[in-house]
């Protein structure tokens, strides 16, 4: 159910879902409310008072009773639960006409959700693993066949499965399995990619466990790693988790960790501690599912190509040194417990395939959830991460490119950086006048640190309220004490440390911005020399897909004002989200999937940065905000201008 | 070259080869000469006179010089070099006429040679392994695919490969070996059984070394273990030795090694016994053919099905319980680490397939290397061993039986018992006056014990000549030291110690020839019970194909004399030695052989002497010599009557 919500005294109205909470649906409007703490109550500021309809909770120990009786409420404690009439306190004038300035309706990309429900009408919900129950006549002396024998004609004659085999460690098993379940069995089968390969029995389980068959889908990214737990039979999402890659201690970049795994033993560190991180996230996402080891019959992994290669131990030297090679596009399946994930034996594990080395797994596991391979739009991909990632084409073709960005979109390289894990600041806007914060989080919990999306909102308000220059320093003369230099560092105090979770005052510094520029300037040079190098312009473009870890949601506007996106209609921009750990999900879901993606490989045409001179002057203008070409964002030049008049 | 050799006062002629010793020569013409030692010139009891013609050596200490000078010659000493007559010295007429009645030719079943060049003519010398030479195109800037796509690319386009694939061990090793190799590499690719399977690259290494290809070949008896090492490119054996099967301590029979293995680590402690043997025949074939061990790209191997499963730790409890289960009939390739066998990471062991409990891959492979399952005669195929397996049939079905035998024909369970290696009594006469036996070894040594060919052939001799009934038991009057009771052990000593290499009496006592009977009547009850099962006769058998590793050869008439063959036409015989071993030769040599085993084993029909109730009579009735039904075996009936007339 959706309601009304409208702003005095700025009459703005906005259309929120019931149990949006008033914070939010202001935010989702553009109306400034102070609010430092990001939810919950904490430090009291965002008092509104409610004029007309009504609002569930909002009542707190801030507000006096007097207050409470005239209709005041916490906005950050408040739901919308009819049609509402809101009124803001402001402290001037002056305040209300510059507020109403910055007021306009916001534009978040819209999520694409995962195709669960349109893989199962299209009959393509076929899981890659199957398991099917089995009554076997159990052996007499007038039938005395081999336990395997027995299995593959039973799976033969009743169930018109062909091409079967298995390995020696499950044959091992089978003649305890099979008298332990009194002939009544359940087998797993791996369907091949191609309809005329085998189908690899790879477990056998006595009596009947067809009803319990789980994934997991895991994204490695160079800043973090992701993975969630999936129901075989219902396509559900179970449990999610997600840690910083603990790689970074030794590089931060793919290049430096190359470097470490050149030396020594660096190799097996790096393959131990990113098989420690997922080894962990499996244990927190099955036991909040409550699934057993034994009952995941897949993992489906995408990582870039060195992430992919430290996880499979394979020496990624020749990725960083000209000509730049990857051991392998195409990985086999084997099994999970070969590369010590803590699964069961039988686990099969799935590699994503890349096209080279800096377009990786994640990539084109991207490009698989977003179905832009199947499209006949002209569409834009771009993976928001420590790596800039880019593909355009469509259906009949596909161009790629990255480069090095840096970790900053994903907590990475930013003092108060993390992911977007609850207390994350997720979002935020500035009062003009006073430059007093409205600090949104994830959950609504008190601060924690600042998340990618939160970085990007931050560093365009503070860009459009003139906090910072363009090339993201301090305005040293504007009267807040929220500017302020600390050890010879400037930076912006966004939530004081009484109203953090971490008892530190939480900031934004010029180190962070610069990071945060060089980000964006990598990954909006990078887009921008791949559409030169096949001859095509912005507006060629028909669709956008952004995907990345950085946040649940990231507001279009502040992106494109900092010059993170192109100047394009916001309706043409889709939120995929992690891609990378879509793809791992679609993946498990069907194998409609796994014969595509061969093809999206074969099709795709690299082009390397480093190879292409052009690349390194777009990266030296795109280090401004939103650019040093401003006729590349013409509308975001006008606002700007019209804003600090 | 072949001459004749005529033996005096006997008449009786003989062709053999050139440097064939006289011992042999007089042996093959059924002639006596009393020989105490086994050969080598070491008794002196083989003096002849040679009275036209030239040998090579002969001459020793134990001739006087005046005997030298008139002709005589020790005959193990002495090499035929012409057509020659030779005058063996009598010491009375008795003995001329005794002797006379024994004389006969001699049948050795022929020798079945390994058909590599029949495989190369046919054009099916295709190992499943092939090694290939690539110079591969360096990497540079405009080319800059995956080290594997490389690879792949190039054996599609220039080698015409197609469907490959390989593990995730092998990429691991490639982005180093490529550049070692400067992008020159070979790469070992290991073929399907099937067209439409996938060929698997299983190894890349730096530089040309497609010119070293080798493989094992292993066959693993209950008894002995023997391996070969083979060369892919010439199909020459390069080298080979046996041992033991070290289980032996542990039970016998596969029955007590199963109940073994049903016990704690009884299973694992049987496999690593298997292993170890393997390991230690390795280890000697390599370094006697100086091949190293990543030069052995696979290993096949075979064995009876408890043999296969404690060799692949499979628990083989439900062999021996009604209805008598096998884990599996196929065995998918696999490394042959795996299973600890000490050899490269690539190199791929395959096992041969079985066909029931009790007959089992040694079969199968002894099937496939007789070529009986391309002929049109009806064949019987006896592999002679601890288990007395019985194939029949032809190119359009087949039936199989097998029953437990006991180690006698292998060596095992006889007190002087050995395999048929340097040192062994492999033939045997005796004076039927004196009872003084000769005897040839295995190299003309000095004897160390008796292998199952020298059984057999001493045996039938002991029965011929009275000096045991047809219950094995000996004749405790006739006049001879050696006839003799030892710890109340009636036994026949064959060679003094003095002329031993073990420094003591080699005997051959009653519980040998006890273990002997029930032996041999296993092997015959079983076939004859098979026979009657499919309702033929053994007059219908067109053929009779002996394998088993008991000795170089078998004297036919020995064989049929106690009962262990029916009575056939020596000529429709054939021996074909370690049928088991010389299938994994063959089966290393082409993939034509992998590829009709499949069928084979498809169109055979199993039966479990233990279900058929006729059995045990048939195997009561067969424990005497030859058999209790002497209408059986006329000719032999008559000639026992003959000589003990």
């Amino acid at each position: 159910m959706t309601y009304s919500v409208k702003f005095l005294p700025y009459n703005t109205s906005v259309k929120v879902d019931d149990n949006t909470s008033l914070i939010r649906a202001a935010m989702e409007a553009g109306v400034h409310i102070n609010a430092s703490c990001g939810g919950g109550g904490v430090c009291g500021k965002c008092r509104v008072l409610i004029e007309k309809g009504n609002v569930e909770g909002g009542v707190s120990e801030h507000l006096s009773s007097e207050d409470r009786e005239k209709g005041y409420r916490l906005a950050c404690l408040s739901e919308v639960a009819s049609d509402i009439v809101v009124r803001i306190p402001v402290e001037s004038e002056i305040d209300i006409s510059r507020l109403n300035e910055l007021t306009g309706s916001r534009h978040t990309a819209k999520a694409a959700y995962s195709n669960v429900n349109e893989l199962r009408q299209d009959g393509l919900f076929i899981p890659p693993v199957e398991k099917i129950y089995l009554e076997l006549a159990p052996a007499t002396a007038g039938d005395n066949q081999a336990d395997v024998t027995r299995i593959i004609n039973h799976l033969r004659l009743n169930h018109n499965e062909h091409r079967l085999t298995m390995d020696l460690g499950l044959i091992r098993k089978i003649p305890d399995i099979i008298r332990q379940g009194d002939f009544k069995v359940t087998a797993t089968i791996i369907r091949p990619v191609r309809k005329d390969g085998k189908n690899k029995i790879v477990n056998i389980e006595p009596f009947d466990t067809s009803s319990r068959n789980f994934a997991i889908a895991v994204d490695i990214g160079t800043t973090t790693v992701y993975g969630q737990a999936l129901d075989l039979h219902t396509g559900e999402v179970l449990s999610q988790h997600g840690v910083f890659n603990s790689q970074i201690s030794y590089g931060e970049d793919v290049i430096s960790r190359i470097i470490f795994a050149e030396k020594g033993d660096g190799l097996e560190i790096l393959h131990q501690k990113v098989v420690e991180n997922i080894n962990t996230i499996i244990e927190k996402i099955l036991k909040k599912a409550k699934i057993g080891r034994h009952e995941v019959t897949t993992i489906t992994l995408a990582g870039n190509s060195t992430m992919t290669q430290l996880l499979l131990k394979i020496n990624p030297s020749y990725i960083r040194r000209d000509p730049y090679v990857p051991a392998s596009i195409l990985y086999p399946p084997f099994h999970a417990s070969q590369i010590d994930i803590d699964l069961a034996d039988h686990t099969i594990a799935l590699i994503y395939p890349g096209v080279s080395s800096y377009v990786g797994g994640d990539i084109i596991a991207g490009i698989m959830a977003s179905g832009m391979y199947r499209t006949s739009e002209l569409t834009l991909y771009m993976d928001i991460g420590t790596n800039a990632e880019i593909v355009i084409g469509h259906k009949d073709w596909m161009a790629c490119t990255a480069a090095s960005a840096g970790p900053a979109f994903e907590g990475g390289g930013v003092k108060f950086g993390m992911r977007a894990t609850k207390g994350a600041i997720e979002d935020f806007s500035i009062n003009p006048v006073t430059y007093e914060p409205m600090v949104i989080t994830v959950g609504n919990q008190k601060a924690k640190g600042i998340c990618g999306s939160g970085m990007i909102t931050i560093t365009a308000k503070l860009l459009e309220t003139g906090v910072i220059d363009s090339r993201g320093k301090f305005n040293q003369s504007l009267d807040t004490r929220r500017i302020r230099k600390t050890d010879d560092i400037w930076e912006y105090v966004i939530v004081y440390k009484e109203n953090t979770q971490i008892d530190r005052d939480i900031t934004i510094t010029e180190p962070d911005l610069d990071n945060l520029i060089r980000a964006k300037g990598a990954m909006y040079s990078a887009a921008l020399t791949l559409l030169k190098e096949i001859g095509l312009k912005i507006k060629d473009i028909e669709k956008i897909i952004l995907a990345g870890g950085f946040g649940s949601y990231i507001e279009l506007e502040s992106a494109i004002t900092i010059g993170l996106l192109p100047e394009i209609d916001p309706e043409k921009v889709t939120y995929l989200g992690n891609g990378s750990l879509l793809g791992c999900k679609i993946n498990s879901l069907t194998n409609a999937l796994r014969r595509d993606v061969g093809k999206v490989v074969n099709m795709m045409t690299n082009f390397e940065m480093a190879a292409t001179p052009s690349y390194m002057d777009h990266y030296m203008a795109s280090l401004f905000l939103p650019h040093t070409e401003l006729n590349y964002f013409p509308k975001v030049k006008a606002r700007l201008e019209k804003l600090r008049k």
